[in-house]
């Protein structure tokens, strides 16, 4: 049932407690505690006792996160007084969670049933220093769909950088132009040279092997969004990591900000020289959660809730390393079928590898509906807005703002889309 | 005078009939009912008999094209329930004429007079995988005149796609950003590939050698306003296509849909090994038209009521064929006065080739009020508002939406514009 | 005191003198109206006696400048009846005047204060036909700020112009689609003969070793605005111009701007070889100014009202030259404390060279207050806003049209800014 399982998550979220810890505090099992978690239409669902429902009437509030005055949550996760967005380290969890609920008051724009201009006369630069076309226009619509406009540069080169400007003039020249900047650089620290140069808010777009930090909140922002409709909670789930560990920044800021949470398991399947670096498998051990480094999927995927696969990077690997690359870490039908539960989450930063017996997720997946991938990226649009909407202090004057979007938009997006996964 | 041209071509469409057979049903002369078509300043123009209006008055209806209620058109020429433009085999008479007067009522707003919103918070993907540049912006610039956003891409390489991506990802992806999406691809076939991955509208802005279908819109709309000029009607019209008919695909999709009209003459004007795939001219006749590949402009251009000229790509001909070109393909000046009647229509796709002694559309025409070709390229604005309208469902609350254009706009937009067109 | 200072000022402005014949007319020496002309935080700040006050009242008023009927400024600074900015010699002192209090009534907006959509609906054609980010950016931004939509098109080639198409036909096919045209293009001249082809407004945004007028109305702007901050006057101002002087194209057009102001001295660094034009020398001479060509930085800055560096472009000159270039011309903290005064305003057209011992204005300044090079590039947009709203013809109205920004700006755009230069 619907409320029940309400009750119990919201109760999980309002004690800050993981599925474990939640059980202990309710004494029953954990695998009690699990059965009512589960949808009413699942098998194993098990209505909770009235005395259960009784107990969690008279458990204490912990303080409830606070509303946000106007600019509140702004000066929350900006430093220095600088309202960036440069690195996940900037979050808690109070506040990573205070702005995925601001993204969810994005949803209805986002989902082309609303339509606000409250940043109406605003200008984004969106600066590309190396090209990455999706990224660009997701933060680009994303602007566009606040109300504002957009001034994109693309490309390799900035042609006043070429001539010698310094990374400094660049970055205060554009500031007399625009009212917020995305910044996407190949190098690593290029952003927050750029960021230190403006008070404007400057978001890193990725800087190379560094951070892309709205990436994480995307990804954490669909983890949620699933367990919500699977009645999960991320305290305590189980999330496996597969391929290139080594160089993919998307699962190092993902392995950081779901550090936040409590209780998690990680499981980490890498080929042997592309292993998550050492210093963040510590920080997460540090932050007590568990972390697993298996040698094959099948020890990976067993109970996972979270499957975050990555593109392996062949052109990075040398010949013996790819030679020593596990056939199997291929994930397709077969193998989602043979590892995953029914209710695993499958997720991937994108672009996946398409062309045929590629190591990456395979295309034949398209229509299983634990594929999350599709949704992963339709979320990087609330989840942008509302970055956008609180770095510039609007995001309490969008709900005022909400007319109703006059052209049709189709129910589904993609001919392949969950029938859960509707705009409608 | 005004009111007996209006008449005769209102009836002329009520009917559906072509000039010849429309004559017939009169009882009259081909001669007689063109020259009561012709405007009151001509020498030739003549009054048409007391009796025949009449008669007219008489001739029984036929159904009105449907006043479409709103959504109705974009059911009617979407394919398998998808919003798609991708050919103009999409199109059947009734439903390209609904689709112009959709762009008729956009005129107001193509010329600068009025503005409307009706889109606003909307977002275009104006996704060019080729260049071209003009395409480009004039879709952009009719999205923006109906009050969306637009992102860009443009270049030769889609940043995902070099890693891998496939065209369904590319197009998944990019659904999840935007409202529509527009695109320009090399590959023939391709536009097709992306729509299928994708419940949006999409729209082909040009796949290789396969169709540009809102090119051949916007030259049937050109045909039709000048026409209308003129006191011409389409069906029965003789149209001399010229030049590269081979590769051009703007004439490729043109006689398609001109061969959804009645009764017209095709004269086809190509050197030897650049002729009409045989495929498109026994459709052509199979529809019921006349098709001759007459081998020099004279024959080609007698009476012709419009003249399509296409640029010669030299980079395709062999030498041989080249050699073969016959040198009197330049339409100049001279060849218009030898071999064009006064109220002959120009017409070009463009880009032409301006240096000289080309064998293309001379630029010593630029004076001539029947060169057509900037009035062509300027109603790709209203023709692709029209489409983007229809397809996103709002072509009925345009009207309610406009207001005033504050801003001063030229009455001519090119100092060598013919008198009769003006914004103003 | 703001008023005697303000008092004095205007007295000058209604009469059109330079501080010299200002002087004579009061029949004060120049060193006395210097000093009452001070702020009144400066030690030499002196008040004026009574008795000028009252002279001053009794002067009789020059006409004052035409308060303007929408459209008229407009009229007055177009060529042949077209609303084509291309070249500085457009202007008369009046005009550019009365072009830049629009700028000044532009501010609430680019200070990101207040928000306008008088050009809403209007689409700028933002054509760059050569690569200069921070120019397409600015004029871009500029234009949205107005409300307006922006079509970019950049890069070296214009895919049809690729295929042999003019000049005149690309302008011609461009004003069918947008409101309003910026071209820059590497070559002379080519701005004006793509403006020869269209009535709509077309901005020369810089065309190779030719004009680039926005950038010198930008330089007058932010010297007339500097200048007001200080109490002084354009007239009777003095002027160092460093560097490369002769293929600086922004020095060129400044010279000439500044010029039709009454009674400067310019004094001009320049290495051999790369001295201003003899041509552009004499028109300043010829206008009653002071010219002289002088060798030493030091010559140049003594008293300088406004210090102008450009960059050196190494790679113009040749071997010779470049030894012969003075190892002192480099502008850093050092050559400002011996050779300038407290109130010089040092400007650069900007990119400059950032690198270590680069041979141009110094990053070494950068928290200098004197230095007005982010000022200046932050004024390109009220300028620019302005040159869009006078072309359109809606300068009138954008005041009735104003409301608050709803986002919040940063008081300061960078951390180096000085303390008077604020959004807030």
């Amino acid at each position: 049932m619907e409320d029940q399982q309400a009750t119990l998550r919201n109760a999980m979220t309002r004690l800050d407690l993981t599925r474990d810890s939640f059980a202990d505090r309710l004494g029953v099992s954990r695998r009690a505690l699990d059965s009512w978690l589960l949808p009413a239409t699942s098998g194993e669902h098990r209505r909770m006792p009235g005395v259960v429902a009784k107990l969690l009437a008279g458990l204490p509030e912990a303080p409830p996160v606070a509303a946000g005055a106007p600019g509140e949550l702004r000066a929350r996760f900006t430093k220095r007084g600088k309202p960036h967005l440069l690195s996940v380290a900037q979050f808690d969890r109070e506040t990573v969670e205070a702005l995925l609920r601001v993204a969810e008051a994005m949803e209805p724009i986002a989902r082309r049933r609303k339509v606000t201009r409250v940043l109406e006369g605003a200008v984004l630069g969106n600066l590309f220093f190396e090209p990455s076309t999706r990224t660009r226009v997701s933060f680009g619509a994303a602007f566009c769909r606040l109300g504002g406009s957009v001034c994109d540069t693309t490309g390799f080169t900035f042609s006043s950088m070429v001539k010698g400007e310094s990374i400094a003039d660049t970055s205060r020249v554009m500031s007399g132009y625009v009212d917020a900047i995305v910044v996407r650089h190949p190098e690593q620290g290029s952003v927050a040279e750029f960021a230190r140069h403006t008070h404007l808010p400057v978001i890193n777009g990725g800087d190379g092997t560094g951070e892309h930090p709205t990436q994480a909140l995307l990804d954490l922002y669909t983890i949620r969004r699933e367990f919500e409709r699977l009645g999960k909670s991320v305290d305590g789930a189980r999330v496996a990591m597969v391929g290139d560990l080594r160089h993919g920044r998307t699962v190092h800021s993902l392995i950081r900000l779901l550090s936040l949470y409590r209780g998690l398991t990680f499981r980490l399947v890498a080929p042997p020289s592309l292993e998550m670096p050492p210093a963040l498998v510590e920080a997460a051990a540090a932050a007590g959660h568990k972390v697993e480094q298996v040698a094959t999927l099948a020890d990976g995927l067993r109970n996972a809730d979270v499957l975050y696969a990555t593109r392996i990077q062949k052109e990075r690997m040398s010949g013996e390393a790819l030679e020593a690359y596990p056939a199997d870490f291929r994930i397709d039908r077969r193998a989602l079928a043979t590892l995953c539960s029914p209710d695993t989450v499958v997720m991937h930063p994108l672009p996946r590898d398409g062309s045929a017996g590629a190591n990456d997720l395979s295309t034949d997946l398209d229509d299983d509906p634990r594929l999350a991938i599709f949704r992963q990226t339709d979320n990087g649009i609330p989840v942008r807005m509302a970055v956008f909407a609180v770095l510039l202090g609007v995001e309490h004057l969008v709900g005022r703002d909400l007319r109703d979007a006059p052209w049709i938009s189709p129910a589904r997006l993609g001919p392949g889309d969950a029938p859960f996964h509707r705009l409608a």
